[in-house]
């Protein structure tokens, strides 16, 4: 019991920061009134008349009227999707409102495994972010068509929660549930004998299937990509991620039928699932997306509800975090009204961590634990040759099921088109937009490398690669030539993983990625940066393309339970088959 | 993991049972809408459009058109003071539609420790109620001012919370948080460790006391009496648990704030503390409250949520109860509407337990564990003699303070009254209503004796006398002469507990409390005939009197935790000093 904290609620002691003549937005009434609080440590000591608490040693900081919330909470956010080490993630979404996260670092584990994730918990304990952990459940996503370092079974997942941060299991995958995957039922045990929370991962699945993936206990989901699926999820008792992200934008969609049917909202939480480096320095946010939320017509209370005490509740730790109440965290927002939503000033753990949108906490950079270095295995250097897809040479065109993908979609649908073919190898066609996509494998296990095609990049020429490839982090690369394809990925591998744009044998952009082949070391501002003069070098390469941020999509492209394809370097994938597929569908002589 | 739960759910199997043709109250979105609920063994399989889980062999009710709701959840109730053993006590609140109560048997706990409750909760497992046991955390309550016969230190209240059942620790006393009492503190802190919930009694608590008792993470209190405690408590980001029993019916109040400012009510449960058999019968349970909060304006789904989800959320078990959502247990109310609601049949744990008001389950007798029989300890049978209050010789009137009681209503007020001295024996004033009180130590302890004086219940002749005195559990009597009360007092301990009225020697009324002198073997409906029958003949020794429940009133006396006054078998105690007093204030020679 934090003794000194008492003391301080009741006036015995003064409190060591106080927050006066705010706006408390009461997320727990549901209320906004006039008020301060009272901070001891890191904790709250008290909120409403606060006058008793001020002392001759406390700080005092003037809110100006300006409205009081609580720190934000993102209830499902992936912090590698960022390429930020820790500390610089911290700091870009710290700046941004944001005090707490839920994530699995799940990216870190299919590389580094649960030491790798404890190593970076580690890092992160250097901030004063507030991390929950909630543990990989699908290390493999798809065990039998992907190839990752590390696999999670449910003796890891288990060790994993002994964790003191542990609050779940994350990304159950509604298809595993429906297939009865032994091993995730287990550890779906597990973390329910534990009473923490199972978090699902149930994009695409509806009716019967999304019945039984909460009959299973699966008590959350940030997939609901439309109106209906939103709607069903919270009839099923099932509470509502809404997923406002770089990758995927459902949040207007899934707000609809809230609005439409004035459904209850308490269950219901904004998260981000993704969130791309440049969007963090540019629009923000959680708090970007109550801006929407707000545009959208929702009420201020109940869009601040929705990142504060909805998900902290969601994860039965509301009584740490979510709301301005005594014995909280003392993480504190001062930000400007509903009418233009600003974060002006931060409070993060008590401290005052930005002022008047000035920053006072710079993070020192982490010294990496080895276990996060020097993680790119890959069997030997990769040739031109290796990405060829052979036919019968007397084969002269082929018709082929391409990927096709659009910007803020994580899902790819399938598109036909005939390719040539000389000498035996298909090619690419340009016009149409099919290029040439595959997976390189590189945490040194098999050397495998799966071939398809793709559209809706647009490149023109040259290629594009990086050593992030949901889920499994092998090396994805896109290509209008086998050339600068090869020299794409064996670049990565000698500067240990990155992203890279090459166009006729040069390389355009690179940028390294010394953590585990996925995290940059540079600051947000600066890594955006960098990922914006590679995007225009893309952007060069390539025609009219919905795909904004490149390297994301591409990223994604792996994603085996994603529907309907994928390539990893086990092949071309038909995620709702389960299965390698042939792209290769006809062919004329 | 339920493998065939989830085969219903996907349609694989069929369902045990289906309940068709309801309109769902589906306290998860706030909506109402047409459907039905599929329910395989103790769990709801699916909710919705059924149609598909229903097999030859299904068990099929039909709601005609009625409405569904999960079963009712009491956060914070003591079957104890029904007066019921648990069986009985089960069977009265589940046809009222209840089906799981938090509860910590602290009455049992004072009588026959923590083995008690375990053999207690033994009982109940024959029944369908669902039980989750939040561990008592102040046994005794207040050890410096009274005698219980066990002890509940933080060993114990740890092993408690290891039962499978645990969900917190219960009745965290305000005023123990705020002396910084180094047990409760303890307690405290393994159960947050646990993860576990933190339940308050914060009655007269307001001000910077409540900040500091939210501050120690105390999660919700049940104490709240009037408008402006509810408002605090709300604004304090503590669940409040909106009382309403046969004790103290505080909703009316609690409600004003919610309706006056439109808070939001996700943070509102209805609970009872305390309900009468009488009450039970003739009333109802939280079907009664329903129908309270709908007269008070309160919109019927928001009504059903403080009695389902709110509760269940509170305690961090909404995946287990409190929603029909599939995996969820099959607790299931079929209901008149809001305009003349009432429970018309109950589905318990997947079986249909009344069907049209007629109870199908009927629960056998239990044979009580030997730890709760036999129980009642006086060192002798008590005289006359021990119950006069001496002064002075030469004392012709003192002044005293009486405590004045009224029905409805925890707390004691005092009242001063001049009162004569026969032989330097003080005497009690029937006309001023100031009559004896005292309990007498039943454990085998010490034998104590603690005496002071009573106003409120307008006692002509006689006395009355139970083995129910909070929380110590002491023999409490009341009367207007001493011959009387030893004779009800001695009675009592040959029954081994019980309540007894006595009249000139004589004995009006007994009934036999034979489990740990706290619970009659006989079923609701004839214990409280029995009952009404003892207060008919309370009455008839009466004047007008508001106490209509004598000995519930009689029992509260006792509760030195809850202000002004109490009478323990240490005497007179000033609940806010903590401190025995000499009711005796002044006199005249």
């Amino acid at each position: 019991m934090n003794q000194h904290l008492l003391d301080v609620s009741c006036g015995k002691c003064y409190a060591d920061l106080v927050v006066i003549n705010g706006q408390i937005v009461n997320v727990f009434t549901g209320e906004i009134y006039s008020g301060g609080i009272a901070v001891s440590g890191e904790y709250i000591a008290a909120v409403g008349n606060i006058d008793y608490c001020i002392g001759p040693d406390t700080e005092i900081i003037d809110a100006q009227n300006n409205y009081l919330t609580p720190g934000f909470v993102d209830g499902h956010i992936h912090p590698e999707s960022s390429n930020l080490s820790i500390r610089n993630f911290a700091s870009a979404i710290q700046s941004h409102g944001t005090s707490t996260i839920m994530t699995d670092f799940h990216e870190i584990g299919v590389v580094s495994g649960l030491e790798g994730i404890k190593a970076i918990l580690k890092e992160a304990e250097e901030t004063s972010l507030n991390i929950y952990f909630i543990v990989p459940s699908h290390i493999p996503c798809a065990p039998s068509l992907e190839t990752s370092a590390f696999h999670f079974n449910p003796e890891t997942i288990s060790q994993g929660l002994e964790d003191s941060q542990a609050a779940g299991i994350s990304e159950i995958s509604g298809f595993s549930i429906i297939s009865r995957d032994g091993e995730l039922l287990q550890a779906m045990d597990i973390c329910a004998d534990k009473k923490l929370s199972l978090q699902g991962h149930l994009a695409g699945i509806s009716g019967t299937n999304l019945t039984t993936c909460i009959a299973s206990g699966v008590a959350a989901d940030h997939e609901a990509v439309s109106e209906s699926e939103a709607l069903e999820r919270l009839r099923s008792g099932c509470h509502l991620m809404m997923r406002e992200g770089s990758v995927a934008g459902n949040l207007r969609d899934c707000l609809k039928p809230i609005k439409k049917n004035h459904l209850d909202t308490s269950n219901t939480s904004i998260v981000t699932d993704d969130l791309h480096v440049c969007d963090a320095v540019s629009k923000g946010h959680l708090d970007s997306s109550i801006r929407i939320a707000l545009a959208e017509g929702i009420d201020f209370v109940t869009a601040i509800q929705m990142v504060t005490i909805n998900p902290s509740r969601m994860f039965h730790v509301e009584h740490q975090i979510g709301i301005l109440a005594p014995g909280r965290r003392a993480d504190i927002n001062i930000t400007s009204g509903p009418e233009d939503f600003r974060i002006l000033s931060v409070i993060s753990a008590g401290k005052l961590w930005m002022e008047n949108n000035r920053i006072l906490t710079h993070y020192s950079p982490a010294a990496h634990d080895s276990i996060l270095l020097n993680t790119m295995h890959m069997k030997r250097p990769v040739t031109p040759e290796d990405f060829h897809i052979h036919v019968s040479e007397d084969i002269k065109r082929v018709q082929v099921i391409a990927m096709k993908t659009e910007s803020c979609a994580l899902i790819t649908s399938p598109v036909k088109a005939w390719l040539n073919v000389k000498n035996g190898i298909v090619q690419c066609d340009i016009q149409q937009d099919i290029l040439y996509i595959a997976q390189v494998e590189r945490h040194g296990k098999n050397g495998q490398i799966g071939k398809a095609f793709m559209s809706g990049f647009q490149l023109k020429s040259g290629a594009i690669a990086c050593s992030i490839g949901h889920d499994n982090h092998n090396v994805i690369v896109l290509g209008t030539n086998f050339e600068d394809m090869s020299l794409a990925v064996n670049r990565l591998n000698e500067i240990q993983g990155g992203q890279i744009v090459v166009n006729e044998g040069k390389i355009l952009s690179e940028i390294s990625y010394p953590v585990c082949g996925l995290l940059s070391d540079l600051p947000a501002e600066e890594l955006a940066a960098e990922k914006e003069k590679a995007n225009l070098a893309i952007q060069n390469m390539s025609g009219e393309t919905t795909i904004t941020v490149p390297f994301m999509v591409l990223s994604f492209v792996c994603l085996s339970v994603i529907p309907e394809y994928a390539v990893t370097d086990h092949g071309f994938i038909d995620v709702l088959q389960e299965k390698v597929i042939d792209p290769i569908i006809a062919f004329e002589k």
